[in-house]
């Protein structure tokens, strides 16, 4: 597919690129990355966050420190294992980070004994292999996706499964990037997601810079939105699906699915197979992050709430199965019952 | 009932007393008013805000004017008149401003030809007329609505149906204060309510001052909320309930009443008869006044979105009535059918 009018992150010659997604939508900040340690310092700091991104950043993080190796740094598999651990405690709770760091030892440990030039090259091909996996996966989401859209429709979205979070077109807004090339013209209705504001900050950026059609709203319009008949589809990320088909993602999602179902149009979950995990069988099992009250008490640090007052702040909830009308891979569609299909197509493999 | 800890509203000596909403819950300070000016300014800055406050402080501001007039100023009535036409310019949509100005001005006429000091103490009167029945409309629903509470329930709540809003105890929040009376402990929990945040701004304030356990949480939390057991019982206030029982009320509203209803927990509507609407058959009748896209783009002042990013920002939504378990006005609790329960209860007038 077509590039994107903007660059998530991108290696190239020793260096790392990432947007400063901290500071958007105000300021489009390409940020220069030399060592590990500036990748790491930039995982923790948010200026790359989604799942796969992280993921992507910390291979490149893994390539950067091998290309910084000599033999006055001591052994190599020390040195690899010492930038591992570093960018490790970055971001604990990104799945994706130790499955990254997982794929980059591994290759490290490999090649130990091969010429220093010949273990850069390998773990450079390694990362650009993990880039360009997630690329693909992300194309694949958008056309299997965009198979279930029709020109003219309007489209609702919830926070931000998009090109900022992944190293390709994103997830659920893969599907308006193929949508778009493929000549249809669909309109997008982006939840501004609070508290962190992902739907107004991010995603609605990221569809204005592409050239889709995009118009913001607060969290609390959706569902009459979906009421009145100004929305023909749901479609939105996840975080992790189980085996029933429950579906994890940002808070307040399950509002909107309750208000597509109750307005009977669909309700698409767009899953990287990476994200679904059939070791849990229903959402109960899910366990749900508490996040710091300070998210909700102020927004970009001004308080809008009195000094002090309880919080209770769910990073996110969980979608019962019955109303999700299709779950939405890199290798299909899985419909109910999902149980059975979604087995299925973990056990098919890639295309 | 107990006096609550602030007032958003009073009058004494020729003074009319008012907290200033727009500094809440930062700053709490009291604006002293002595002329009818000085009133118009302030219903028209959101000094004072909520449909039954506003009524108040606009009786308040006829009473102000009569005291300033004398015959410098030439006829009484055409005073009264110019006074009249001052107040009522200051929020045009506001329903309560003009049932309040109309009041006052049939006062003004019938006294037109009393000396001046009985004029003023009959306008004077008109006033705190206004301001008791709102109260006592208050205490009402809130006996009604309190009933329907048990001991160690926590309540959920959206936008400001409270103290701040009316002459009194608040309509929704009238509920809580009852209750606290009457020994009940009853948790809440507060939806920010974006985009005008009179959740966390107004209601979390108003509860902690009056020392109601109060947590605030997102607006995309309220449904997780719900469906995870957290909540036993949702009450909101309404601008406006139809024939048929559909609600009117802040934009957010509906997908709450959706996740009562999943969940099987009560959904309860605060509603003054006064803004019972028998002339509008269904919820599609009432028209849903579209407001400004700043208000979604910017936390004051602060923006939180790309610039110039379309927006969507309705400022109701409407409930169907199927979602409503009762209606609690200060007359008692009407239940479905609404169509028949709703005429009866407008039918045999206060108690």
């Amino acid at each position: 597919m077509r590039e994107m009018k903007f660059s998530t992150l991108s290696y190239s010659d020793g260096v790392v690129w990432m947007l400063d997604q901290t500071k958007l939508p105000q300021e489009e900040i390409q940020v220069e990355h030399r060592t590990v340690e500036e990748v790491a310092d930039s995982i923790r700091d948010m200026i790359v966050r989604g799942a796969p991104a992280i993921g992507i950043a910390a291979g490149y993080g893994m390539l950067l420190a091998a290309r910084a190796w000599s033999s006055s740094r001591g052994d190599f598999g020390s040195w690899m294992n010492d930038s591992r651990e570093l960018l490790s405690k970055t971001r604990p709770t990104a799945v994706n980070l130790f499955w990254a760091l997982d794929r980059m030892s591994a290759v490290a440990k490999n090649v130990g004994n091969l010429d220093h030039g010949k273990r850069v090259a390998a773990l450079e091909a390694e990362a650009l292999s993990i880039h360009q996996e997630d690329r693909a996966m992300c194309y694949h989401i958008g056309v299997h996706g965009a198979a279930l859209l029709e020109d003219r429709m309007t489209v609702m979205t919830h926070c931000n499964a998009g090109a900022l979070a992944t190293g390709g077109a994103g997830t659920a807004l893969a599907l308006f990037r193929v949508a778009k090339e493929q000549g249809k013209t669909i309109r997008v209705i982006s939840n501004e997601t609070r508290p962190y504001l992902q739907g107004a900050r991010l995603t609605a950026w990221e569809l204005m810079k592409d050239e889709i059609d995009v118009t913001l709203v607060a969290d609390n319009a959706a569902a009459a939105l979906i009421q009145r008949g100004k929305v023909d589809a749901v479609v939105v990320g996840t975080d992790r699906t189980v085996a029933n088909g429950d579906v994890a993602n940002k808070i307040g999602t399950y509002a909107v699915a309750l208000a597509a179902k109750a307005s009977g149009i669909p309700f698409y979950v767009a899953a990287p197979t990476s994200t679904i995990d059939l070791s849990l069988q229903t959402g109960d099992d899910i366990e749900i992050e508490e996040r710091d009250g300070q998210e909700v008490r102020t927004v970009f640090g001004k308080p809008i709430a009195p000094e002090g007052v309880p919080v209770m702040n769910p990073a996110f909830d969980v979608t019962p199965n019955e109303l999700v009308t299709a779950i939405i891979t890199e290798r299909g569609v899985v419909r109910a019952p999902y149980e059975v299909n979604l087995r299925q197509i973990m056990e098919v493999g890639d295309e």
